[in-house]
């Protein structure tokens, strides 16, 4: 049995004793019932799938799945694709968004080279990045398939594998992308797991015009059709039409879910690793906590596909690296310091309300 | 001439310059045009308000404002009166809410008696709280004014003396309010600033029903009706139809102001203050960052009253004692760090966007 089945044997969805007992105690804080709303929610669920009431979350890491896209030969984004192999540079310089949030939020970064179309082999000897490379770039997904299927499982396998290396050291995790064009396969991902029309999903990703997001349409369109991707099958829609990075964060999800570890997920590339990681096992949703609504717009179809009500934050971000999710990891520690730092009513010597 | 007139003197609108040049640095960070979107300009507004692109807000600090009101007599919110020093108290040992958050966001609480109808002295001779109390809980609205035009004054001045003794030792305010039945006296603040009727603005405060909720509109249009503030005059709406806890917020705004430092507005009863603040000086606003929306219905009213289009949070908290602020003082943070930390393209050797 491979990494990926023997991993996937191992998740079992939230402990509902866990989730009742942090409900019983946040219902009885001293304070007006449930007046801390979302992150009171937020609490329940970390005590679901930490199964303890006294989670602690002090140990974060932010894991940024970098990788490039053939398809940017159809030119699908305002940047070239040198630009991706440049911003791993900058993630280990510390000069870029994450860097500046991780710091803010108190978490570690981990680059990754999940298939970078540069030879970054002197960052990974020199320790500053992971070599977890797939492939220089994937296919272009308008003329055929992104990657053979065994590439989409060692892409999902490797992200399982950092999950497991981190999972003695950390408590929390959040995922991170950096690929230019990388918005192409997620939109594609998105339309063949919501259901919803590709029209209605697709953005302007960096900043695209009118006339080049109608472009960017018709490619992924394309995509679909030369590819057809199997709704049923994770792995073959992450073959067909998916990237190296998106194959990696969905692994970093189902390593995570795997270790019962909460993961943030991050923006719009993120949430279609998440997509593709709750189609090969859907109680991989018990364990992600979404950090915000990005600015694409099929964004909110693919959370709700997800069973997401309702992301932590909405800051019109549209940068992805793991920023979103850096932000949220101050609200992660918010709700978990309500569960476990407030009195009871009792505990304080706080008259209750009249019922 | 007298606190608050010298305090008003030194209020100045946010630097037009440093916000330039804030903005110029951010147009040229190695990302997407503004993809961190509203923690961008929330960064413009923090240069704006510090005459500086290299602010610093490390050091955090969140002022609850403690007072009671004469207007719980008529029945208005579901805990009795004595629960607003019961948590005082529980402030004092560390157990409440605000306690939880704010160490998490890494800010010191200042804990104020501006009017608590209890005998705090032995907490405030201990150095435990800071003792401004201006009475032993303002009047009942329903029947006769809050307080008197004196008491106003010297409840919003305590609040400047807070804001220019803690000017010194700390970077960024918050806000923070604890007072049984406070919403009823910031409803009324609402209704006379915001030129919307009480039954749009009331809300169900710790928990009412419906009827309860009926009751406290009549005891809101009630305290209009027979103490008619003058929606010109800040001191007078405050004196008539206030709280001693709501003056002091207020204060501790104008004197932020003063200083140039950046002051997070809880929820509702400190939007409340906020409105009495700005009506006393417009200029005020400039310095005011919302950091949630509540629960209360009247809340969204408020803000944009005050200017505010979207503020940064909506984590459905209705609680009050500067638990809002304090978890956006996190958000603070990451906008500073944005400006501060991240290269431009220029610093990172990244290539821009075609144009």
């Amino acid at each position: 049995m491979s990494l990926l089945e023997r991993t996937l044997e191992r998740i079992y969805p939230q402990d509902s004793t866990s989730r009742q007992a942090a409900k019983e105690r946040l219902d009885n804080l001293a304070i007006p019932h449930w007046a801390l709303g979302e992150l009171m929610d937020l609490a329940v669920d970390i005590a679901g799938m930490t199964r303890t009431i006294h989670p602690d979350v002090t140990r974060k890491a932010i894991v940024t799945m970098a990788g490039d896209h053939g398809v940017v030969a159809e030119n699908v984004s305002k940047y070239p694709p040198e630009v991706t192999p440049q911003m791993v540079y900058n993630f280990v310089r510390g000069g870029a968004g994450i860097n500046a949030l991780a710091a803010q939020a108190g978490a570690e970064i981990f680059v990754v080279d999940m298939g970078v179309a540069a030879d970054l082999r002197e960052l990974a000897e020199a320790g500053k990045i992971i070599d977890k490379k797939v492939g220089m770039g994937t296919g272009n997904i308008a003329v055929g398939p992104a990657m053979s299927k065994t590439m989409a499982r060692r892409a999902v396998e490797s992200g399982i594998e950092i999950a497991h290396d981190l999972a003695e050291r950390f408590d929390l995790f959040g995922t991170g992308d950096m690929g230019i064009g990388n918005t192409t396969p997620s939109t594609a991902i998105a339309a063949v797991l919501t259901g919803k029309g590709v029209e209605e999903l697709t953005g302007r990703g960096t900043g695209l015009d009118d006339e080049q997001l109608k472009h960017k349409i018709s490619v992924i369109k394309r995509a679909l059709e030369v590819n057809k991707p199997d709704a049923r099958d994770g792995l073959d829609i992450l073959a067909k039409v998916g990237g190296f990075e998106i194959g990696g964060i969905a692994g970093l999800m189902i390593g995570a879910a795997a270790n019962r570890k909460p993961i943030l997920v991050d923006g719009f590339i993120s949430t279609a690793g998440a997509l593709i990681a709750a189609r090969i096992e859907p109680f991989v949703k018990d364990y992600l906590i979404f950090a915000h609504r990005s600015v694409e717009p099929g964004h909110k179809a693919m959370q709700e596909a997800l069973g997401c009500r309702k992301p932590l934050l909405d800051l019109n971000f549209r940068l992805g690296e793991g920023t979103g999710a850096a932000v949220a990891m101050n609200l992660v520690a918010g709700a978990v310091a309500i569960l476990t730092r407030v009195a009871t009513f009792a505990e304080a010597s706080v008259t209750e309300a009249d019922k």
